[in-house]
């Protein structure tokens, strides 16, 4: 008989987090009651937010307890249902964790077309990473063509639609990453102006030389260091969005924003959002991308790794900035 | 024969400046071409942005030049007039700089009307930081009627006017100052709801106690450790206007930033802005204060020192916050 196996939050890290945080578990498959459904999970997304849901702090969203599964979006199908809007063979996509199957009642739960684009892209270019580029590049940030867009974290699953949609706009897309063989993606194959690689260690001059006139818009889902170098190239009226802070995560130590000056004198606006604030704008974002990655508009890569249990070491080294494109995880 | 009694910017300062950066000369009082007008100051304004014009770095505005006039903005009398439009016996204002007499051409001088208030206001509620509180506040923060609105540097003079027009506006203005007889002055005088006084050293604390569910709106004028501590006490949607950055001006190195993370939880919008670049508002913006001030809804201090020669001194107290209200240097 088959078992649910889960991987639960074992321990809360102190900085970077080990694979020791996380323990693997077998557990009976649950039965739906009435008015739920189970759903067998085929897909399970990696994204930085988890690192922070793994401390307990205040937050815009509730962390993990220790012992609880740990908190992921999935995309999966349903087994068997007695809800009656959701029906046996149904694919659907929410937040049902690091597990291979779970009982839902509906609740934050869409159903995904399995046609027009693979499944798992609703984990990605056509899920949350998808419509959080399109909303915080589109809704806040709003560049106008012929403006300069930077954008770091360039080849990630956010970053690397950041890009492309500023393309679409008429913008020059300008990304920064970690690593040659990166940075030739998003050139190359993604259609970036240009990429910066931050690990050489010389990022202000680099982008002294990728942006020499400044950028217009910073899409920043890294923070730290990264962040303040970048504000040394702002433009007057630059607008930046806040959409991570992934460098800052496992940092015991907050880093110190030095080129706060910069604000004022480019007269900057800098906004963190959430996807979730903007739930209004998520079909029309999600018709639109659809009909970019259609047409070919929008390129999207994926990393894959086998199986739940390797889900703890994939999620590290997508904290280190090991992944190109979207990390999965590919359950059964 | 009358002399033109100037002060010059005699050298750059390291840090925090000193008497010895200004020099006092005396200079012929010049005679108007055709076209221009002589303009004797009778109100010099004394404004912490004059101390970044004193370092020979890019910003929004161009530094003084050694041996300059240091940069200023005055209200005067006209005494002499080739200009078709400026007539002797009007008053101006306008930057005629850290001296008795200036000749104008008439670009950058508006009219003063000297009934209804004093000519002194056009400097301060009625001029330049007065039109900045109001554009600050209600073109860029924007707050809503119930919200908090915490500003620091309370009883200055763009400050002072903040708060005063958030309660307008149906607000609880929340204060930050620095010594206790300046925190009385913000309530008790001045309306606010209640005023911090920063030089306690427990600003964190004092903040807890002072905006407990967090503020709305905070309007910074002084930037470094105080909008750090500020930024741990802001709600959800928040709004931060980045006005000036007084304690970072004769900074040599940058105060770091610790609490960037709060702008992305709290999804915070901050935005650095200069008043010169909406004057298409300040019709609207001046009519309004008129109004208050007329009406007394807008109270409104000033610190006067004697003769230009003391201008050096006092735009130093005014740098370390000795000023209470708005700091003018009357001349003649």
């Amino acid at each position: 008989m088959p078992s649910n196996r889960q991987i639960l939050l074992a321990s809360r890290p102190t900085g970077f987090p080990t694979e020791a945080n996380f323990r693997l578990v077998e557990a009976p498959i649950p039965a739906p009651g009435e008015g739920q459904f189970l759903v067998r999970n085929r897909w399970l997304s990696l994204d930085p937010y988890m690192r922070g849901r793994m401390d307990a702090v205040k937050s815009y969203a509730k962390y993990v307890e220790i012992g609880e599964v740990m908190v992921g979006g999935t995309v999966g199908e349903i087994v068997s249902s007695r809800h009656p809007q959701f029906a046996a063979g149904e694919f659907v996509t929410g937040r049902l964790g690091w597990q291979e199957y779970a009982l839902s009642d509906g609740a934050g739960i869409a159903k995904v077309d399995p046609k027009g684009a693979p499944l798992s892209y609703a984990l990605g270019v056509l899920g949350m990473p998808g419509i959080t580029a399109w909303m915080g590049l589109l809704d806040i940030a709003r560049p106008k063509s012929g403006e300069t867009v930077l954008v770091s974290a360039a080849a990630g699953a956010v970053g690397s639609v950041v890009g492309q949609l500023a393309k679409i706009a008429g913008c020059r897309a300008v990304g920064i990453a970690g690593g040659a063989a990166k940075c030739d993606h998003v050139v190359r194959e993604l259609g970036f102006d240009a990429c910066v690689d931050y690990r050489r260690g010389a990022l202000h001059e680099d982008l002294k030389a990728a942006v020499p006139d400044g950028a217009d818009v910073y899409f920043d889902n890294v923070g730290g260091e990264t962040l303040d170098t970048a504000l040394r190239h702002m433009r007057d009226f630059a607008r930046i969005t806040i959409c991570g802070l992934v460098s800052q995560y496992s940092a015991t130590e907050a880093y110190g924003l030095r080129n706060v000056r910069s604000i004022l004198v480019h007269r900057i606006r800098m906004e963190g959002f959430i996807v979730s604030d903007r739930m209004a704008l998520w079909p029309r974002a999600l018709a639109e991308l659809r009909d970019h990655v259609a047409a070919g508009r929008i390129r999207y890569r994926e990393s894959v790794v086998q199986g739940l249990e390797n889900a703890p070491r994939a999620f590290l080294g997508m904290l280190r900035g090991e992944n190109f494109g979207k990390q999965l995880v590919a359950l059964s």
